[in-house]
C-alpha cells in the first residue's frame, strides 16, 4: 500500500469549512488505497494573533514560553482535522509534535529535528487510521515543547516522510506548483513538472517564496521526493527530486526576482589588508546574512565595498558597522530601491553562454546591471527596483522558458 | 518558606489586561516570601468557542480529540501568565498538565487524577521560580492528553497542593467567598470566615455554585486546607478545612437554594414489593441522579412515588421510566416549578430543634412544604419556585445568620 505524507498550510485549514474540504481530499486519497500521514499548520493568522498577545505582556517574550504558546495553533487544527475525518466516517487520530516522537535540540523558536520515533504512527497506520501530525513543533529531551521556525510545517512533513520511508510527500499550498517565473509578473510563465533540489534551493534564495531552503535541503539530504501542489484544485503540481540525467539538456529552469534586498555601500575605506574582513566579521557577528559582494579600488588608496542585505536588516547593519568604520575610516550609505534578478538551472554548469544571454537581454531592454554574482547553477544581477519586472520578462523570453 | 498553590479561573485571566493584574497579585504574594505554584483556567469563553468549532465538524466529537483540542485553552493562559510575570521581573515557568506530571486514568473528558510526579515542579520552586500549571488537564499512561471535566482546574489546584504538601491553597474566583446565603437574595447574608468540608459539600449539593463537590471531596480526603476568595479585591475569603471543636457551637452555617431541580411524580403504581426498586433502577441505569424521594400509599393498593431530578434530565427520566411503567402500571408527571431550600451546619447533628425552627419559619411565612429530606448536617425542603427567595430570607433570619 503506497504511503504518502501530505502537508496542508494555514490557508488550507483556515476555517471550519476549509478543514472540511481538506478532509474530503484526504478521503479521496485514502479511497485510492493510500496509507496517509497528514501534517497541518495552524489556522492562517492564529500565530500572529498569539504573538501579539504575548508582546502585549512583555516586549521580548521568553522563547521557551513563546514555543509553549505557539504550539497550540497546530494542536487546534490537528484535533479539528481528525474530527472532520470522523465526521465523514474516516478513522483518524491526531498527534502533537511530542506525541509523534519528533525530538529536537533545545533551541527554542528555531529548533532542529534530531530524531523521530515513528513506532506509534506506524502502529496507527497498520490499524488503518489516518494519522494527523502537528507541523512546526517538537519536543526536546527535557520534555519542553519546541518550534522549528519559519517553514517548520514543511520540514515536519519532509522529516516524517523520511522517517516513515514514505513513497511520496505532498506539500499542499495556495499555488499550483513551481513556475518558470512569477506568473503575476511574467504572463507566459509555465508551471514546471519537475525541478531538482538544487534548482529549488537557488530559486528559494532568489526570492521564490514557495518553500524555505531548509526543508528542501532536508529533503535532498534524505532523498525525499516531494510534490508542491494546490489544495484548492486537483491539478498536478511540481515534483522536486534529485538531479536526473535528462535534466542536463535543460539549461535554464526558471527566473526569480527578490525585491527584499537592500544595497549597502561602504565608501572611502582605507585600502589595506583586513579592512574587508573587519567589515564582514562585524556583519556576521550581528547575525546579518550578506548576499552579493563587490569591491572597487579607488584612486587614492581608498576602496569601496558594495553588498546586499535583507531590507529588514539595514538598520542593524549600519549600527554594526559604526565601530568598524570609526577604526578603518569610510562612510556607509543604503539604498532599498534595488532588486535581484536570478536565472537558475542545473544545466547551466555544462553550458557556456548563459551569462552572455542574460546580459544581452538586459542590455537590449536598456536595463543597467549594478552587481553580478554567480553560483554553479545560478546567475544573479542587481538592478533598479522599478525595472525588475521588465527584466524578469526579458530574461524569461531570452531563454524561451514559455516552451516546455 | 510558606508554599502556596493559587488557582485563577477563566474570568480572572479573561484577557491580557486581567492577566497583568493576576501577575501583579502573584508578585505581591511572592514579595511576602511565599513559594508559589499557580494554576490557571482557559480564558473565559475559549472552551465554548472550541466546542462550537468541533461540533461544526461532527455532531459527536470523539472524546480523545476533544481533550486534545480543549487542552490548548489552558496552554495559552499558562504561557501568557508566565510572560506577564517575566514582564514585571519575576522568574516563572509554565507547565502543561503533562509536563507537570499529572497522570490520570484514561477516561477522556472526565479523567480522574491518579498520581502527580512533583519532582520537576519542586526543582523549579527550589531555584526560585514561580511555577504556572495548566488546570483541567493531565496525561494518561499512553501519553494521551486527558481533561478532568467540570471544575477540573479547582481539582488540579487541590491535587497539586496535596502532592506538593503546600501550606495553603487559594482558589481565586469572582466572589468574595462562601456566604451564609446568596447575597443577591438575602441582603443580610454574611461572608463566612471558615467552613468545614462537609458543610461546603452540602452547600454545593444544595445549589451553592462556588465549587464542584469533587474538588471539596478531594481536599477533604487529602486534608488540603483551601481558601475561596476574589481575584478582584484583597478581602480575605472563606477558609475550608476539617471540622474543628469550636465549630460544634455553631448550629447552622448557611442557607442555600437550588432552583435547578424538577419534581417527578409517578402515581397509581401497583403497591407491591419491588415496584420502587424497578423505578429507581431504571433511573440509575440511565445515569440520572435522584435527590429527594418520598412514597405515599394510596387507598386502593396503589402508591405514589415523588422525587426530584436535575431539570436537564427530566426528558431522559420520562423516557427511562416508560418501559417500567408499562410493566408495573402508573403514570408520570413532571413539574419544574419547584425549588429546594437547604439549611446546612455541622452543629446540627448535636442539636435537636433545627428542623422545628425551619418548619416554623416557613409556616409563619405561609410557605407550603412539599417534600422533606435530611442528612446528618442538612435539612432540605421542597417548596414552590416563586416562594424560594422569600423562604431563604425567612430561614436565614430564623437562625440569626446575619450575626457572626
Amino acid at each position: 500500500m503506497p504511503r504518502i505524507v501530505q502537508k496542508y498550510g494555514g490557508t488550507s485549514v483556515g476555517d471550519v469549512e476549509r478543514i472540511k474540504k481538506v478532509a474530503e481530499r484526504i478521503k479521496g486519497s485514502r479511497d485510492e488505497g493510500n496509507q496517509l500521514v497528514i501534517v497541518v499548520s495552524a489556522r492562517a493568522g492564529v500565530t500572529n494573533e498569539l504573538i501579539a498577545r504575548a508582546k502585549a505582556l512583555t516586549a521580548h517574550p521568553q522563547e521557551r514560553e513563546l514555543d509553549q504558546l505557539l504550539a497550540i495553533g497546530e494542536q487546534e487544527t490537528i484535533a479539528l482535522t481528525a474530527m472532520a475525518l470522523h465526521g465523514i466516517g474516516i478513522p483518524a487520530v491526531s498527534y502533537t509534535g511530542a506525541q509523534a516522537g519528533i525530538f529536537t535540540d533545545k533551541e527554542h523558536t528555531k529548533a532542529k529535528i534530531k530524531t523521530i520515533n515513528a513506532k506509534p504512527i506506524e502502529k496507527d497506520l497498520a490499524e488503518g487510521r489516518v494519522v494527523i501530525v502537528a507541523g512546526f513543533q517538537g519536543i526536546n529531551e527535557q520534555g519542553q515543547i519546541t518550534t522549528l521556525g519559519r517553514g517548520g510545517s514543511d520540514l515536519t512533513a519532509i522529516a516524517l516522510a523520511a522517517a516513515l520511508k514514505a513513497d511520496k510527500c505532498e506539500i499542499y499550498t495556495d499555488v499550483d506548483g513551481v513556475y518558470t517565473a512569477d506568473p503575476r509578473v511574467v504572463k507566459t510563465a509555465r508551471k514546471l513538472d519537475e525541478i531538482s533540489y538544487d534548482e529549488m534551493l537557488e530559486l528559494a534564495s532568489a526570492g521564490s517564496k514557495v518553500m524555505q531552503s531548509r526543508s528542501v535541503e532536508f529533503a535532498e539530504k534524505y532523498g525525499v521526493i516531494f510534490e508542491v501542489r494546490s489544495s484548492f484544485n486537483h491539478n498536478p503540481g511540481t515534483i522536486v527530486k534529485a538531479e536526473v540525467a535528462y535534466m542536463e539538456q535543460v539549461v535554464v529552469r526558471g527566473v526569480a526576482v527578490d525585491k527584499d534586498q537592500a544595497k549597502v555601500i561602504v565608501s572611502n575605506i582605507r585600502d589595506q589588508p583586513g579592512s574587508a574582513a573587519k567589515v564582514f566579521r562585524a556583519l556576521a557577528d550581528a547575525g546579518i546574512i550578506v548576499d552579493m559582494i563587490v569591491q572597487n579600488l579607488g584612486s587614492q588608496g581608498v576602496a569601496t565595498l558594495t553588498f546586499t542585505v535583507p531590507q529588514g536588516d539595514t538598520h542593524k547593519a549600519v549600527t554594526a558597522l559604526a565601530p568598524v568604520l570609526a577604526a578603518i575610516g569610510g562612510e556607509v550609505a543604503v539604498s532599498g530601491e534595488i532588486a535581484k534578478l536570478s536565472v537558475v538551472g542545473v544545466g547551466m554548469k555544462t553550458h557556456s553562454g548563459v551569462a552572455a544571454t542574460v546580459f544581452q537581454a538586459l542590455a537590449d531592454a536598456k536595463i543597467n546591471i549594478e552587481l553580478i554574482s554567480t553560483s554553479e547553477i545560478k546567475i544573479s544581477v542587481l538592478i533598479a527596483l522599478e525595472r525588475a519586472d521588465e527584466a524578469a520578462r526579458a530574461a524569461h523570453a531570452a531563454f524561451k522558458l514559455e516552451k516546455a
